[in-house]
């Protein structure tokens, strides 16, 4: 039986000589133990925050991989079980099991427990609680509010590659995390959020949920929608026939499927203006090449993108993506 | 005024204890120094090759570079001057360039000149090639064959950056690098050719014409032309919040305008396929979204493409394209 811990150590947010801010919270409980579950545990350790990582997973041989990789001090059975013992939980599963976990970290935490996420959608997360919260019956709270003590955030690194094995110390390291607070946010909680994903490294930006997809339909949701369908479009004869331009455009297809679908079907609304977005450029850059041999609204067409892309300056100190 | 080489030093082709096979001339010259004529040059001192390279280029400001970076030992001032003195030219300018500068490089070299180029489509080279044949009154060949001491060429190798600046000497090493021959191909043309991109560590694969430009279109056309529709969709402002999968699917989108331009006009036909390809794709994985919440159609379409990437292997020694 695993034994849990009954006594938090004391906070390291305390010690003032600290290098970096470290969080106020002994315990933290990373649900779903993955790339990302695992990169936050080892950035933990790298950072030098000296709490108790728990690790909540449904496969067993993931989170004792986890604790081979040292991403999790311990792992145990039932999110319910850890959040009870924990100062803050944050959910790394795929996107269309986040509220549920969520929801069930907030149950069975303390009073003081903040959760957070790193979900690559956040309108649909947040409306799922909401939902939750309107049908949980009279002991749930009775506005149509989003859980006070839940902080959505996203921080913008990732891979193609999927599990702990890959996992990384450097993976947050400055890289832009957004957070989606609400009026009903909790102010403490925020505070515990923030200093969270700050001391993995990231820098913060809070923005709309909406706002957030808005611009993750561009930014990724759509790109790697791009890639699959590039992807699919080549037979493995043809790819002997790739090179650079192949190899960075598809990338991102390599990236696991049911994670990709959740994200696509829970962001549709926004992916697809996105995708009607990029179908009118490739229309006009397509149409533009008619003009024979001059091409002056072609050549304007991509030198808008190709002077947009050098502007665009991007140099987290860890590895991509 | 420069000094052209009179006598040319005699050929290290019968060298027999040199490392790797040499191209037996004496004098090469690179027609437009850039990316691609750059690397060429460097490659070949790389490659331990101890003959003159001559520099034609209509910037002379880029040719002092060249020299300076030791890409090329001399610049020529006109094409048909270093022709005379050449035993091999190797055409490196834009797409739409190439047949008038292969023409001329034939009309006024030595009988046993050969001539490759680097352009990335090839049909319509060899056409353009064929029309100069036919419209070039009773001197020139009577069949409309494309000159038969020219070998068509494309290495598959480059970078959104140009400029000899940017000119590597390892950019070939492991590259395929296709060539065109057809029926009326010298055979010594030929040889000479292959070796000379052999020399440069490419390896060589033979294709029809109209069949690379079918390839290419898929593998690295319509990348191009997706890239710069993409970049073209994400405002300055969303792009604070991009990160690895928008770097790569938008890094060729940097590349040169008027050469991308010139390469789709040229191939427009194999392009507009590869479009409508890509489309249907695009839209049968959006349509699959709609299959909520299971998504099996649209996972098993994301899954045959994620291992057709994972399957792909490319690593050239020689650093990104």
């Amino acid at each position: 039986m695993i034994e849990l811990p009954s006594d938090p150590p004391p906070s390291t947010a305390t010690a003032q000589t600290a290098p970096q801010p470290h969080i106020a919270a002994p315990v933290v409980t990373i649900v779903g133990v993955g790339l990302i579950g695992g990169s936050i545990g080892l950035g933990l350790k790298r950072a030098g925050w000296r709490g108790t990582i728990l690790g909540v997973g449904r496969d067993p041989q993931c989170l004792q991989n986890a604790r081979r990789r040292g991403a999790i001090d311990q792992a145990v059975p039932t999110l319910a079980r850890a959040a009870a013992v924990s100062d803050l939980v944050v959910v790394c599963t795929p996107v269309d099991r986040i509220a549920a976990n969520v929801a069930e970290a907030l149950a069975h935490g303390p009073d003081h427990l903040a959760v957070t996420d790193a979900g690559s959608v956040k309108a649909a997360i947040l409306r799922d609680l909401r939902l939750m919260g309107e049908t949980a019956g009279p002991r749930s709270r009775n506005d149509a509010s989003a859980p006070s003590r839940f902080v959505a955030a996203h921080p913008l690194a990732g891979s193609e590659l999927a599990g702990v094995e890959h996992a990384r110390d450097d993976l947050f390291l400055g890289r832009v995390c957004v957070l989606t607070p609400s009026p009903v946010t909790d102010p403490d909680a925020l505070e515990r959020v923030s200093a969270f994903w700050t001391t993995l490294g990231c820098r913060l930006v809070s923005l709309d949920p909406e706002e957030h997809d808005r611009v993750l339909a561009l930014t990724s949701h759509l790109p790697h929608l791009i890639a699959s369908a590039l992807a699919g479009c080549i037979t493995p004869r043809d790819q002997d026939f790739a090179a650079g331009a192949y190899r960075d455009l598809t990338r991102v297809a390599a990236a696991d499927a049911g994670l990709w679908r959740a994200i696509l079907q829970a962001n549709r609304a926004a992916l697809d203006r996105a995708l009607d977005l990029f179908r009118a450029r490739l229309d006009q850059l397509r149409a533009a090449l008619d003009d024979h041999p001059s091409a002056t609204r072609f050549e304007h067409l991509w030198n808008e993108a190709a002077q947009r892309r050098r502007d665009w300056t991007f140099d987290p100190p860890g590895q991509p993506d």
